[in-house]
């Protein structure tokens, strides 16, 4: 039932979305004892794999619905790929953004399409004016990573991936709010081949590390990481999928993502932004277990600014 | 005759080198009002298309002589590129490099293999200690730009690149020392549909551009430009090819140079060398004389220090 959703998924959104490239690296494979391909979602339109799940979402809308237009809070990659998915349908987006937002981000919105409306930077303000939006416009209300049309979107990164390389012994993904993570290990067990589905996450932000281990939704104390893309919580419709089809969640340093990620960017060429050296600082890390192995990383996104990078 | 020549040499040099992917940006078409799509030679082995010239140099040294080895001087990216050219070949690369290269560069020549000499930081040393390493060794000088075997090898980017796009109006290529102009310009002669050959070059070493217009080779008197890989001279070898086969050549300042780097790095996601920008900033210069055009650009290189941008 799940392929068959994944498959009809694809067919929705494929002529909305970039099949992008997967790259790999001679020198990485040397590195690590590994062979691992990259799948470039920093290629994906808008710069993120958040383009499919948004753009899914939003083609499952009703058609009558659908012309009242989508509302999201974010002040990161979900608030472009919305703006931009609602653009390419011809309808209005609403996206919530906390005042302190960089401009810089209210900017790329605004240059989508969207309709930027600020609120103080709190949880609570930007849920409220999602809702007095949707009240107003009928919009309807989309969640970065806690609604299974967006998990099923983000499932399709890892669809093609496997489509192309139907051997891999791993994917790994990053884990934040849980919506890429879930998607890539749903296509995982229902594509692969003994495929299992791994996750990296920040030591600092490792709620969802802890989530598995306690066998309900956790915390964090606080988002101290260079991973601003992770910084989120599990919600109710992913957590249940991670628990039953991710094999483990490996936690990494700070110095170990920057390190990670100035690989990606001398190596492999590729302007990524933190959260996507994640999985590939996991496999560095734990590099005695994955040796040998087929891998398949997904690159989750390249929105980064140039003007300020950790090295 | 070029035609053949051309092809035979994608056919000895393929199974070498990478056939590099090809990158496009609506972002950035929208902002030329141009079809661009970028032949991405940065994501080339050793990181530049100077790997296709150096690969097909050293497999047109005779079987007898080629075991004694190649030497050539070089502080940038032919060292690397004959270094791992010739390790592939199981043969000895040395490289006389000037004392005063960064570390980092001597490193990533020994990294894949070459013998690495150093010597005073003037042209006549460097010349000198090859010729001395040649007499010593019987190895093979080879010259980054000026060497017809190394434009053939380089005329096999835009062979790709046509290959996949037949239809392009204009490849552009940044133009240094000249052995990539040259090779494109023959490709896009021979291969191409009514296809020219338009070079970049920045204004503070417009050498090319000067010798164009005065219809002989002339100098920098400084080499004052961030495009380190292009502070090189023409030479006699590739001069009159480019005086036949290349449309013009347009100049472009610092700032420029710097503008179209950032926007590659943040549009595309992708690592270039400022050398690379280059024939991007004459595109964004001259927009209304490209508008509606189909364009080619090959994306010389990607080996850039990543902990010192310009922006």
């Amino acid at each position: 039932m799940t392929r068959e959703i994944i498959e009809e998924t694809y067919g929705r959104i494929k002529a909305h979305i970039h099949n992008t490239p997967v790259l790999s690296s001679s020198y990485l494979n040397q590195l690590t004892g590994c062979d691992i391909v990259f799948k470039c979602e920093n290629f994906q339109k808008m710069g993120a794999f958040k383009m499919r799940g948004a753009t899914n979402a939003i083609l499952n809308i009703k058609t009558s619905q659908r012309q009242n237009g989508v509302v999201t809070h974010s002040s990161g990659n979900f608030a472009q790929a919305v703006a931009l998915a609602a653009k390419n349908q011809g309808i209005p987006a609403y996206i919530v953004m906390p005042s302190n937002a960089p401009s810089v981000k209210k900017q790329a919105v605004q240059d989508y399409g969207g309709q930027v409306s600020l609120c103080e930077p709190t949880i609570e303000a930007r849920e409220a004016n999602c809702q007095l939006i949707a009240d107003k416009t009928g919009a309807t209300q989309l969640h970065p990573s806690n609604d299974i049309d967006v998990i099923m979107g983000n499932s399709t990164s890892a669809y093609e991936l496997l489509f192309d390389y139907p051997q891999l012994d791993v994917i790994l993904a990053p884990v934040g709010g849980g919506g890429l993570l879930a998607g890539t290990a749903l296509t995982a067990h229902n594509f692969g081949n003994d495929c299992i589905c791994i996750a990296g996450e920040p030591e600092n932000v490792d709620d969802a590390y802890r989530s598995l281990a306690a066998g309900k939704i956790e915390y964090n104390d606080n988002i101290n990481t260079i991973a601003d893309g992770l910084r989120t919580n599990l919600g109710d419709v992913n957590f249940p999928i991670i628990q039953q089809y991710v094999d483990r969640i490996i936690r990494v340093s700070e110095a170990e993502i920057i390190a990670a990620m100035k690989l990606i960017w001398e190596r492999m060429k590729l302007v990524v932004e933190a959260s996507s050296a994640v999985p590939f600082a996991a496999v560095l890390k734990e590099s005695e277990t994955f040796k040998g192995k087929q891998i398949g990383i997904i690159v989750s996104g390249g929105n980064v600014d140039i003007s300020s990078l950790p090295f």
